[in-house]
């Protein structure tokens, strides 16, 4: 029966900073890059394999992924990036501090922000200082202005449906290291949650969670490996 | 016109301990990783750019691909790894220290094992602690026993006509981080060496090689970056 594992990416620099990152490509923290460490060590000690591994074309999910393979003895698994696992885009907040944004908009608008299943921040200011319009490696992708959750899980799912599912199916072991919201997408996909519950479910950073699927990649069990 | 950038792998730990490593997977010591950010950040400073990457299926070289790729920023290309740009396989040498080696079978005999063109060394032993019959990377490959630079060669060209050169041909520019010996058969080919020049040509570390190329992959120009 397929396994597939999904892994947040350990503590990015504005996590740490407490600011909203989106699309905006920081790096982990010294911490982040041990928390991925010992989850590939971790999975590596439960006995877990993969035969290939997908990620975002966000430098601190492609880290997250690597230090953990490493770990493994893994690094040699064919690795697919793409755009559509990376973080939900965060709009105009992006790079804002996230205490400095509730004392200017107030908490209650923030709240709608961070929590409302359909409701987009503002957009991100064009030619602002986080607007990736010149950064190549979005070369031939619209990229969003801002996006809400129902956003994020409409470009995630094709992706799974086109490249993640067909590898399952294909009996393979798979390992997708990525976002808290993109990988919201898929858990509320896989286990079926209501779009009013999925916003408050939090994912660690770090923490391998399992899901075991049946041949027609409907979720039997979902747990966290260090549960186990 | 196409351009080809060529890294050998940093300083690994059987580099240093100056033990013949072939297939078998050792990493980098923490020179070997300094080298490898050192080419990145040479590459991203000269203004080098990448649309794909290649490696191999041996740690080293995927680590020095990472970590240069890293300090250009471009954690994010796509990275085929193969295992027909590993090493050359090194046979019942492997593991044994050189100097070792020399008093052994004596200094001649080991000039031969190293610097003939067709001469591989005796095979490795089957079932030994160098065995790679187990490891589930090379499932469904005829691992070779040991290899001459010539038998390399042999199974670097097919992966550079059927990968490499293609993506060169589309106009995509490539970096292969890969070894002394799947470097040398590219050189090789690309530069036109004779068979008895092409043993004595040694590959740094950590230095990338830019190749200048025409329309249909003839060499204008080759050179260290470190030198322009």
């Amino acid at each position: 029966m397929p396994r597939l594992v999904l892994i947040r990416h350990g503590q990015s620099a504005w996590n740490l900073e407490n600011r909203f990152t989106g699309w905006w490509d920081v790096t982990l923290t010294p911490q982040g890059e041990a928390e991925a460490k010992a989850a590939g060590e971790l999975m590596a000690a439960k006995g877990l394999d993969f035969d290939r591994a997908f990620t975002s074309f966000q430098t601190r999910a492609i880290k997250t992924l690597n230090l953990a393979l490493e770990a493994m003895g893994r690094l040699w698994l064919p690795v697919a990036k793409d755009w559509r696992l990376n973080e939900r885009h965060y709009g105009g907040l992006t790079g804002l501090d996230k205490a400095e944004t509730a004392a200017k908009h107030g908490d209650e608008q923030v709240k709608v922000w961070r929590r409302s299943f359909d409701t987009p921040p503002p957009p991100l200011e064009a030619g602002g200082p986080y607007d990736l319009a010149q950064d190549r490696r979005y070369d031939g992708i619209a990229i969003p202005a801002t996006e809400s959750l129902k956003d994020t899980i409409a470009r995630v799912l094709p992706y799974w449906e086109e490249a993640i599912a067909p590898a399952l199916l294909r009996d393979e072991r798979v390992v997708i290291s990525a976002h808290g919201n993109s990988l919201r997408a898929l858990v509320k996909h896989l286990s079926a949650i209501p779009d009013d519950e999925i916003t408050g479910l939090e994912i660690p950073t770090g923490q391998p969670i399992v899901y075991e699927l049946d041949g027609e990649l409907n979720a039997l069990d979902r747990y966290y490996l260090s549960e186990r």
